[in-house]
């Protein structure tokens, strides 16, 4: 009846490189959810407490591509200590004409991982001033890595400060960096200090930033809130810039935006503009270089659908993949 | 970093038939249901009218199982005027322990198909009276065949009526039944009139059997609403019989239930038993051989997981799958 193609983590790495066209990918899907009838039900959450276990299920139709993707993004905390990664997954592609599985994609969270960072500089790219070249990261894992490669594709970034909780891991980060200056920071305020932007990538439960921390033309691309028990903003910071966010209904609930909530300092229907809104000139970005800008990333199906539509395209380029034929006899 | 064991279609059918075995299973994870600490999240759905698709994902894990299934359900309702199957996907299973992908099972709805005609049977073993005889099959399709089939492994069935909006597909059912006498009915109440045990498995959405359909004794197992606008029992059905679930979370807003507390005849916090609790001895199902009972099968993800689990035990056992070597050199 039919045939699958299946890909896995090494072709994807060499198919769908954290590049500008990637970028391009994720801002034409971020477009979309401000332009398009774009369908983006709520993510599907399963915990598994006992083995420190969650898995999100996130899809989206956008109807400028064939086919949409369902992501499956599990992540296990404990695997560390057993030498495996923590955050794995794969994206399965169907055809939005007819339901039919049309690919596996194995990538172990890599795709993933490009969309998060691509989204980080779409965001950059619309809400830090044209001028920026100093940036400062806070935490220093992969997708703190990729979040400055992608930076640095959108903006000249000449100086990078580095802060995370083991300095360890920040020293580690600072020596890998090739390219630009990199710093470890003894604070999160010290990283702050010249920064144009800074990006947070952590997992964390408390807020890293503090309003006293912010500074005029600063952007925060705030990445690490994905579930509703993270948060890197204290609620302060939201009095003192301004607020946009990759989808509003999950940052009500995941981002940053739901800890603001929480603690009062935001009404629980406050509206607010989405990224997409910014890219398709129907909302206010950064109005003038004296700015504080937030930008609230939860992650999205839509960007997901984005990537796999990358990935699928590039693999029939190159006639990659394992074709698997589901043929039935009855 | 990983092999992955890749099913398709032919093999599965081979590795899980419908057999009592089947039935068992899917038993156990009712049972499950009611005694464990299943983790089993509200179903994630996208629809996509303009091509009258629509998706389901569902998941659960269940603490008996060390692997768990994510299954894809789309429903896309041109595709008999492409030449294709209006139900189709795949399960995925991945490790409870690490979220690792253990296996893809591209079974284009078969093990669905299983897994819910097994579930039949489990209601009907637990609520329809045990000398039952005559049952009534309400619909002609595909589901309706796997209904019957699973039902004879549980009752000594001797008298089979069938009724169906299109008569020529009720004769075609009728035709095709082996081992049994079929008979087409020309109403559902004529259908009904002698049956110990009704299956409704038509994706109406308007009321089928009304409560003067019912009699003292009967058993009816309504397998077609597994979405908000699907309905097939009146809301005075109600009113005449015990009513019992897959997941009351679920029939709140999937199932039968929900169109009777839409018409106010149920209130919108009542409380009814779930299967699992009638198999777990918590609850009562069928209390005389007079009572008339309703099971309302909204389909749940962890009948998916018990499926899916039978299914890697069967592969393994066989050594059956394809393995795809997912190993990356950075």
């Amino acid at each position: 009846m039919s045939s699958i193609s299946i890909l896995g983590e090494a072709q994807l790495r060499t198919l769908v490189p954290l590049d500008l066209a990637a970028i391009e990918q994720v801002e034409a899907a971020f477009r979309s959810l401000a332009t398009e009838a774009v369908a983006m039900p709520p993510v599907l959450r399963l915990d598994i407490p006992e083995y420190a276990g969650e898995v999100d299920v996130k899809t989206a139709y956008l109807p400028r591509f064939e086919s949409f993707a369902i992501k499956v993004s599990p992540g296990f905390f404990n695997n560390p200590t057993l030498g495996l990664p923590s955050l794995n997954g794969l994206m399965l592609v169907l055809s939005a004409r007819t339901g039919l599985t049309e690919a596996v994609l194995l990538d172990n969270g890599y795709l993933t991982a490009v969309r998060t960072a691509a989204a980080g500089a779409v965001a950059a790219r619309w809400l830090s001033k044209r001028n920026a070249t100093r940036v400062a990261v806070i935490g220093a894992g992969e997708q703190a890595r990729l979040q400055l490669k992608a930076l640095m594709l959108v903006r000249d970034i000449e100086h990078v400060t580095v802060w995370a909780r083991d300095p360890n891991r920040a020293a580690r980060f600072a020596q890998d960096i090739k390219g630009v200056r990199c710093e470890v920071a003894d604070s999160v305020n010290h990283a702050l200090k010249h920064a144009d932007i800074a990006v947070t990538t952590t997992p964390g439960s408390e807020p890293l930033i503090r309003a006293h921390d912010l500074h005029p033309g600063l952007h925060i691309t705030a990445m690490g809130s994905d579930a509703e028990h993270k948060n890197e903003l204290a609620p302060a910071v939201f009095k003192a810039a301004r607020y946009i966010c990759d989808r509003l209904q999950q940052t009500r609930v995941l981002g940053e935006l739901h800890h603001a909530i929480d603690a009062g300092v935001v009404a629980a229907d406050a509206t607010f503009a989405e990224l997409g809104q910014v890219i398709a000139g129907q909302a206010t970005g950064r109005a003038s270089d004296a700015d504080v800008t937030i930008c609230d990333l939860t992650g999205t199906g839509a960007q997901d659908t984005a990537i796999a539509a990358l990935a699928i395209a590039r693999a029939r380029e190159a006639g990659a993949g394992t074709i698997f034929n589901n043929d039935v006899t009855l």
